[in-house]
């Protein structure tokens, strides 16, 4: 077989035709379809509704520690949410573990925000500064990227490699500028490519030694035991005891949610840190809520028990999601197998598939792709400012679509990337 | 009936002697009490325990859009929830409200963050400003004042009247001070002097001619249906309406909650405002978070139907709640009328009753109820900074004692303030 670069004039444009036609043909579908978002299929949620029944108008709603859950108190959690939370981070201890509300997202959200008005642990506040930066393993998740762009700090991507992000700029740029203050990680099957940090990336970010007192590692934890298999599972090694042993006890804020374990929205989530962070942090949050909702966390606590019954649960899934993202890989390989026009990665957990097209053709494919009605994320949403300098990386979220569906839109999106990519090499 | 102050030194002395011999027998009694927050009583929570079983695992979890709650989505809260809130708040359009997580408070301590790091509307974000003050009308609500305390915006005290805030110094102010940003609120049963602001009030609240673009009126609508009598009940005026009426559409961000409806920390929490106000909080909205808690407001909604089925509710409540303020007004009035040393509000909603001791007495009645056992608010929370100037605000929160511990924690209380004031009159 030719890959297309080995195709001469006349082959391409033969194929073009073809492609054309093929394409005619997939609109006149009209599909309706989304590949957009890391959203739970409508079975993953059923198969949480048991969690529904555990409490109820009969139900004793005193926690463990015989606090009513009902009313006020217990800011920071209660402390079987802070148990099985901490277990789900990798056996980090309890007390460093603050339980929140139903999203993660609005943790990073708030503990950068308050970064830039207070500062961390007396440091200048950033707003107060000309300049703040943050390292961007790139491509990444675009929410992380909203939140530093909507505050101004200057985002400097960061190449990936398959075993997590290129350390040597990683540690050149945290240990030599000083208004580097951040890192965003999705450390386990990282989104979008699912790509988990390497024990020895772990060991370098923990022993990092950087400029600024205020740096830290925002660690997304966000796919902790988002398994796909029930062998070849990716393990992570916990990071908060390796920057203990490395002596920078402060430099990780970590984060986790049950957002794709129960329902998106309506889980628990939970911040880990040092002894000295989450002071700090329940400090604030002291003035900024009378505490969260403490009735889902012991909803939450008394269907799962413990991270037995959470990596149970997560099994249940994996058989759900196992088969979707087997069948789009079944399909990118079957059609775009040996053309040299695209790559992608085979992630062993998380929510997505990592597509990387030839440079210059990610946007293409996506607009295509929306003109025949299937919605993909945003080309280049993936990079900092929504700017892919490749215009090569597209994001496929295969955990939403039933089977027929994601039939059709991988069909679809496989005959974009090769008429895109066609129309690339004419245009050359 | 003499007043203290009408009495001799010898009087004072003998009745001295008596006191500490009541206060010395008060102490042996051991007492465990606590009537410093504003927490519902467990008879209260059990009243909304049936909430519990609106949704089971066979429940349809669609809303009434037919979006499934349980996913992502609607990040502004599902309509009847908005429905719901709007009708609560005096009947606003729906389409004004957002519709949170938990806890009003939080979007309160967000929208000032906000605004010291964003601005309003394109105006200069307050953290790059030499000075930003916000008015406090007080006594008020300790919590509000901690948040501009920590965005370190200067507090100015506003005294309050029958009729709500001093108006001629807020109009004085917010006319001619750009540096004033805003004004805390509590309008309807204000904490802690149950004060409802007067329909004059608040169409002086509208048409204020703010110095500062940026001035909102930051309007906590706590307890806008937390009545404790069927009649007698007190009306406020719509803000909303006012304002746009009085051509200030944009001015005040309103808050409200039902966290002292079902469960302190478990329920669901909204802001309403302008069209423009709620378009630009959504746009900030979108970075946060990936939205609130959906199944909550729709156990929320499914439980109470309308705001008629929220104000059924809300009368049983009262039940509760009228025989313990009644209880604490009965004592206050045989023990201390007539004496001069004290006054105390008569409220007929919200959750506080407002004592007024001699000048100069608040903090020793609370210390001493302390040395006997009951933990009062601590004088001077109700003030910026936590510092009363005359030493004489308390604030009673006899919602979460039962009937006993109620009338002990009073005669308690009576003791301390009769004993706090013969040493201050002989310290004279």
């Amino acid at each position: 077989m030719k890959t297309y670069r080995e195709m001469s004039r006349e082959e391409l444009l033969s194929l073009k035709e073809k492609l054309d036609q093929q394409f005619a043909d997939a609109k006149g579908k009209e599909l309706k379809l989304d590949m957009s978002r890391g959203k739970p299929a409508m079975e993953q949620l059923d198969m949480s509704m048991g969690i529904m029944d555990v409490l109820n108008s009969e139900a004793d709603m005193r926690n463990e520690e015989g606090v009513d859950t009902r009313n006020y108190g217990l800011m920071d959690g209660i402390s079987e949410a802070k148990h099985l939370m901490s277990d789900m981070m990798g056996g980090i201890p309890a007390e460093n573990v603050i339980v929140y509300g139903n999203s993660s997202l609005s943790i990073m959200y708030d503990t950068v925000s308050r970064c830039v008005t207070h500062g961390v642990m007396g440091s200048t506040p950033w707003c107060k500064l000309d300049q703040v930066k943050f390292l961007c393993p790139a491509p990444g998740y675009d929410r992380h990227f909203s939140i530093t762009e909507l505050f101004g700090i200057e985002m400097i991507t960061i190449p990936m490699t398959p075993e997590g992000p290129d350390m040597d700029l990683v540690e050149k740029y945290v240990s030599e500028d000083p208004a580097v203050k951040g890192i965003w990680c999705v450390p386990k099957y990282s989104n979008p490519q699912g790509i988990t940090y390497s024990d020895e990336t772990v060991r370098r970010f923990a022993s990092l030694k950087p400029a600024a007192k205020d740096f830290r590692i925002y660690w997304d934890n966000a796919y902790s035991i988002h398994d796909l298999y029930d062998e070849e599972q990716d393990e992570l090694l916990e990071i908060l005891s390796e920057c203990e042993k490395a002596g920078n006890p402060d430099m990780v804020y970590e984060f986790s949610s049950l957002s794709k374990v129960t329902f998106s929205g309506a889980g628990i989530a939970a911040f880990a840190s040092s002894k000295a962070n989450v002071e700090e942090t329940k400090k604030f949050m002291s003035v900024m809520t009378i505490g969260y909702d403490k009735i889902n966390q012991l909803r939450h606590t008394r269907y799962f028990k413990n991270v037995e019954g959470l990596k149970a649960h997560m099994k249940k899934h994996a058989a759900i999601l196992r088969p979707k993202f087997e069948a789009v890989l079944d399909v990118l390989e079957k059609e775009l197998g040996g053309l040299g026009i695209g790559e992608w990665t085979k992630p062993r957990g998380g929510y997505f598939i990592s597509f990387e097209a030839m440079e210059g053709c990610a946007k293409a494919i996506v607009a295509k792709c929306k003109e025949a009605g299937v919605v993909m994320t945003g080309a280049g949403a993936t990079f900092p400012y929504g700017k892919d300098p490749r215009d090569s990386n597209i994001r496929i979220a295969p955990t939403f679509p039933n089977a027929e569906e994601l039939a059709a839109a991988t069909d679809l999106f496989v005959l974009c990337v090769k008429l895109a990519s066609v129309e690339k090499l004419l245009a050359q």
